[in-house]
């Protein structure tokens, strides 16, 4: 399967992005990246950028860029994915666990994928222990500006859309404090939908620092930080339960520590 | 559905067996267990005992009995549940989750489900983190002696099952160094079946408690309750991921507290 011009296009960006918001994390941190390679057996592979610093206790950021041929059950699901269910996807995924509980996790990712169809998925959600009603306004109120330039259905469609992905039925809780979720987006006009993807991750980057940079040094207790732990046993619990990157990579053989780099880095069930 | 005299031995046993596992625990601590009754909407309930001591960071001994009408979905993967999917349970479910990285963690499950037909199931393995061969070799020989009581045949392949059942596909590893695993266990006489059910509960307590006494005054490093907490991520991965009793408990609306008390209570993912 040869590549597209707009998959290139993706891949680039994708790359660019995960550049400068490793540069903005750096900075905001005493710590620095380690980029490892992988490769995938059927084709294509990734790089993982993680740091553990003293703000960050565990961010992982990777770019993969893979093809190859998907197997008949997903050949029926998957949109163009056709008689051959050849498919090549190309995307960038981030997850950040952070030492202050008072700094909200967060998780974003944007990705090209391409059959004899192409379209964009995405989204970015905040998980906040503390939850600063500024902060949780300001990430929502970015996206939606993101969002509103290119439609005014998007924000409250790709919010919902969030809010139903990161739930836990087995909880009745949701996630977080939300954000925007989409998938197969193709309107009629690709290099349109390209630019959204693109504002999502720039409002990403314009953001989610910022308001780390907010609640880094803010004081906490141990009892604080007892409480971040348990909390993020829902985040373990929901990407090992229900999320479907997760429990997709897992089944289709690809790279556990890869796929599991978002697990959080402590984690305390009660 | 009225109970049956086997279904009432049974809980009678599993709630007795609970009792001693209990004793046999406190003395081997300095806590105590603390006991909560829950009830279940569709009919029964249970009690868990957990304990959080200085030897067992956190083990849970959780004693059910249940009843009511499985879903057209389960009704079809049931034995005998027939058309009305009437069924009834009762279990005595533990883990224990050890302070000390040395004292391998451990699993234990002894059930009785009845609908229009009955059988036993359930099973016990051990998780070492620093595998003594003295241990393995102990845990595993009395569990070949209550098998082989019964029939030549239950130790190897129950034990094959146990293997089967515990591995981790995404990992590609076992969970740890097995035991015994059965399920629809029911022979021409229930009477029997019964009797190697208390057998293997008989080993468990004349085991585990003997293998803790051996390790919880062991001397562990820093760096080795840090491989602990990195391996009790296999633990909790097998949970979420692929424990038919985790996954079909929260799928079923069940307590979560209760389903997930089988977690460890601290767990690093690197």
């Amino acid at each position: 399967m040869t590549t597209s011009p707009m998959f290139e296009q993706a891949s680039v960006y994708f790359q660019d992005l995960r550049d400068r918001i490793c540069a903005a994390f750096t900075a905001l941190d005493t710590s620095t990246f380690e980029r490892t390679d992988w490769q995938r057996d059927e084709g294509g592979g990734g790089v993982m950028s993680v740091m553990r610093g003293s703000v960050f206790e565990k961010v992982g950021v990777n770019f993969s860029s893979v093809s190859g041929k998907l197997s008949d059950d997903f050949r029926r699901q998957i949109p163009g994915a056709g008689e051959t269910g050849e498919f090549r996807a190309c995307g960038i995924s981030l997850v950040a666990h952070m030492a202050n509980p008072r700094c909200p996790a967060v998780h974003m990712n944007l990705r090209r994928i391409e059959t004899s169809k192409g379209w964009f998925g995405g989204g970015t959600d905040l998980t906040p222990y503390f939850p600063y009603e500024d902060d949780i306004a300001l990430f929502h109120a970015r996206l939606k500006q993101a969002c509103d330039c290119f439609d005014p259905d998007y924000y409250p469609k790709f919010k919902a859309w969030c809010d139903k992905y990161f739930f836990l039925p087995h909880r009745n809780e949701p996630r977080g404090a939300g954000g925007i979720f989409f998938d197969n987006l193709d309107t009629v006009d690709a290099e349109l939908d390209f630019s959204f993807v693109q504002a999502v991750g720039e409002a990403f980057l314009a953001t989610y620092p910022e308001i780390v940079a907010r609640r880094k040094n803010e004081v906490f207790t141990e009892e604080e930080r007892e409480y971040q732990l348990v909390r993020r046993g829902r985040y373990a619990e929901f990407n090992l339960l229900y999320d479907r990157g997760t429990t997709f990579g897992l089944q289709t053989g690809g790279n556990p520590e890869a796929i599991l780099m978002s697990m959080p880095p402590l984690v305390r069930w009660p």
